[in-house]
């Protein structure tokens, strides 16, 4: 009990490492995402577009920390980047197993890379064909793949901790007898005590006053009512909005994205408190002097949408509080 | 001709686009090399590690001007860009085929790849095993292939332009009577002329006064001295230089890199004017109070060689003027 209650406070960081659709620009790269714990070095990457690698080396992530990659699609921007990732954590020393939960293709394909390549990874890769996945589980978090709707098989992945923190009955323990100071400590780390001659059960002194924390990244999708079940445990969508409603219009149903205003019509609708949307067409200038301009993004969806909102850039850092509210960071 | 001669300024000069050995650093990338003429468009790319496409963000270089692309060796940090390169290429309206010379394992990866990202390129992918390439050529160079020394089959390429620019007879059209002007530029660009009743072939009062330029650029080799043929038509060799003496000692010869003494004392051996080093090992630092110091290269380097050295570094941009002379543009 003790050992899972130290985890409490993990899994709370949203870390963007690309934001940009189909190609990178000069400010955004291609998409990957890293969840990481507000402390220690652990930390999970949410697909691999080219040059995921080059953009950690500007945060403080290491391969090493790194304990699964969750791949949504097979499109070249969502995982082109996972060989020299690879090769790098090689070179780098890692030799601790990786796991890599992606669609089926991607276990073949890497073979062939590897093949080709003449590369010998010193440390295993333990795939997870999320066709086939019944949920994915560590000690922190279970994972749940839901089903898009993309022009290649597509999923989005929830993850949600499997601890909240503990509050201690201050009320109960006090009209008990049972005086504040270090007993209380054991009892809130999980363990039982003894008091006056009687046993106190930590179990029965403790309460969760804060839910558990769900987070959804989507991969690319033109459905966002598919994430209606998953997102009832979750707080926060991170999901594309690849264009406005206008250009969406323009480029033609086919491409099967979603538009900023259908996103955030979702995420009201399902009481999403947090959404964050990325993977932007490069079309979307940051300057506002040219047109389109990303603030259209912005502006489409608070037409459609209430809750906290936010435009991803890479490095923007989002912390999910344990109240369940995203605020960002940098 | 005359279409021939408009050629005559093309092909000059080289920018660097990775120079880091292995793994990219914050300074540097992996391997990638442009070769491109001082006006126009058309550029050859040589070798494609990750996030080559990024790097041609921060340049004037664009995916339509490429005209081909060579590939040293299948190591990961060599090759792994070529995927997202051609999917931006398509992105941006690329239409025209495109070639690639490259070790023959390096088609059949990429087909795979295109098969597992459902991908499918508006333009054709023309191949040559180099392997079994007799030499290469298109209007502006001639491209051969040179068998190099490491762990797979690796190759250097010698770019050798076609044609140098012509230089009329002046003395021998004075001394046949052809006044300057007019019919001067028409001998000098290749056309026949008639003067006084007399025709005057451009051929016999042209003449060649600078030798054609060869550039090599090589892949990875632990045997500079396999180059020695190629180099009698080159004036410029951009070869790996991965360590220094004493690291390439402790690191030991199975990784079949060279030492900066090595490529060095062969340049010199063989006489070549212009010698580029790179393909860094990312311990070398570019700040001299850490140590190794990517300094120590260059003094190594300069040890065994007095002709015209440079160490690359990413976005370098040198020039090699018709005389056969390099120089960095920035």
């Amino acid at each position: 009990m003790a050992k899972a209650l130290i985890k409490l406070k993990e899994f709370v960081d949203i870390l963007f490492l690309g934001t940009s659709a189909g190609a990178p620009t000069r400010q955004r790269n291609v998409t990957g995402l890293a969840l990481l714990p507000d402390q220690g070095s652990a930390w999970y990457l949410i697909d691999c577009g080219e040059a995921t690698q080059h953009q950690l080396l500007n945060t403080p992530l290491s391969v090493h920390g790194l304990q699964a990659i969750f791949i949504t699609h097979v499109h070249g921007d969502h995982c082109y980047g996972l060989p020299g990732l690879l090769a790098s954590a090689a070179m780098n020393g890692r030799k601790t197993p990786l796991q890599i939960i992606a669609p089926k293709g991607i276990q073949a394909w890497l073979e062939a890379t590897h093949a080709m390549s003449e590369s010998f990874l010193p440390f295993e890769l333990q795939f997870t064909a999320v066709e086939e996945m019944d949920g994915w589980q560590d000690h922190a978090v279970t994972v749940e793949a839901t089903k898009l709707s993309h022009r290649v098989p597509t999923f989005a992945y929830r993850f949600l901790e499997k601890h909240t923190e503990a509050a201690l009955d201050t009320a109960r323990l006090h009209a008990e007898g049972v005086p504040p100071g270090p007993l209380w400590g054991k009892l809130k780390k999980g363990e039982d005590i003894v008091h006056a001659g009687k046993t106190f059960a930590s179990a029965d002194y403790l309460h969760y006053p804060y839910p558990l924390r769900g987070i959804i990244v989507g991969g690319d999708n033109d459905q966002p009512d598919l994430l209606r079940e998953a997102s009832k445990k979750a707080q926060v969508l991170v999901h594309e909005a690849t264009y406005t409603m206008d250009v969406a219009a323009r480029v033609g149903g086919h491409v099967q994205h979603s538009s900023a205003a259908a996103v955030a019509g979702f995420a009201a609708s399902a009481g999403l408190p947090n959404l964050v949307l990325t993977h932007f067409s490069a079309r979307y200038q940051a300057d506002s002097e040219k047109s389109p301009c990303i603030s259209e993004i912005q502006t489409e969806a608070e037409a459609h949408y209430q809750g906290n909102l936010f435009l991803a850039e890479d490095f923007a850092r989002f912390r999910l509080d344990k109240t369940g509210t995203l605020s960002k960071l940098a």
